[in-house]
């Protein structure tokens, strides 16, 4: 017990050391290389995607900026409910083969390589076509810290399994 | 040329028919998709780049928005000039094994996957290793109309040929 009195001082000056460590190295900004397989995946939400959807958050917004951005998976049939974005979004598809559709026009099939702009508050949806996976980046801006603004889950009747155009053989 | 007198009716009512279309239709925003191999792609600058990048620009700013983002692809051996972001840029590596170096900071191996973000204003170059191509997404927003400021080309010296770590074979 004695010598825990003893110890209290060396203790302090580590910790301040540390501190003054911290002090000085905080505030200088340096690049950060966030590695593959060390991020945390998220499962796209049931109130906004019907089936799965698996969601890499890899763009994040800091105090300088507001882009958000993410590699989005679907599983086959799987798709985003109806949703408008405040500013937009832009989709580059990067696997897979798929569909988006907006309010009033048909369905369009998707690749790899497409690019596919929304204008802000346009009504749409995409996903996965029934026989295919689906990856796509999705990059949008926040308004007010929002990026999307969902609505009402994608019916079967609108999916429409039976127009499937992706003709991606079955293994 | 009796019969082009009668003529300027049907062709009037034609246009103003056409010119109501198109007026009932504009300013009605829709989703657009830019099919891969339909858009221009552009090389690097050679200010700005040594050796061979090709850049698709993907994103781009309407009105609305202010996020910028590419796929840059680097023949091996090549790399950005030194720069800096004023609202910092995230890349994402799809292919190949590459560099990114911040000032004052070590070399470090980027692979597909990968996601690097870059503050504001840190002073940084990435491209290919000497061996192996590298592609990445670069997503960056625009301060004032710019994304990037440019500077001094990365040397030989600081390029390091010897210090490749990417075990891409050679075919």
């Amino acid at each position: 017990m004695n010598n825990s009195r003893f110890l209290w001082l060396p203790v302090t000056l580590v910790l301040l050391g540390a501190a003054a460590v911290v002090a000085a190295t905080a505030g200088k900004p340096q690049l950060t290389v966030m590695r593959v397989g060390s991020r945390a995946l998220i499962e796209g939400p049931a109130a906004n995607f019907t089936g799965k959807a698996t969601i890499d958050r890899q763009v994040r917004p800091d105090a300088s900026q507001r882009t958000m951005g993410s590699l989005v998976s679907f599983e086959p049939g799987a798709r985003t409910a109806w949703h408008t974005h405040p500013l937009g979004q832009t989709l580059i598809v990067t696997s897979g083969c798929g569909w988006v559709q907006v309010e009033g026009g048909k369905k369009e099939e998707i690749r790899p390589g497409d690019v596919i702009w929304t204008p802000a508050n346009v009504r749409h949806w995409h996903g996965a076509q029934p026989d295919s996976t689906l990856a796509h980046y999705a990059i949008a801006e926040s308004l007010n810290g929002s990026a999307a603004q969902w609505m009402e889950k994608v019916t079967d009747e609108t999916y429409g399994p039976k127009d499937v155009t992706c003709k991606t053989p079955k293994t």
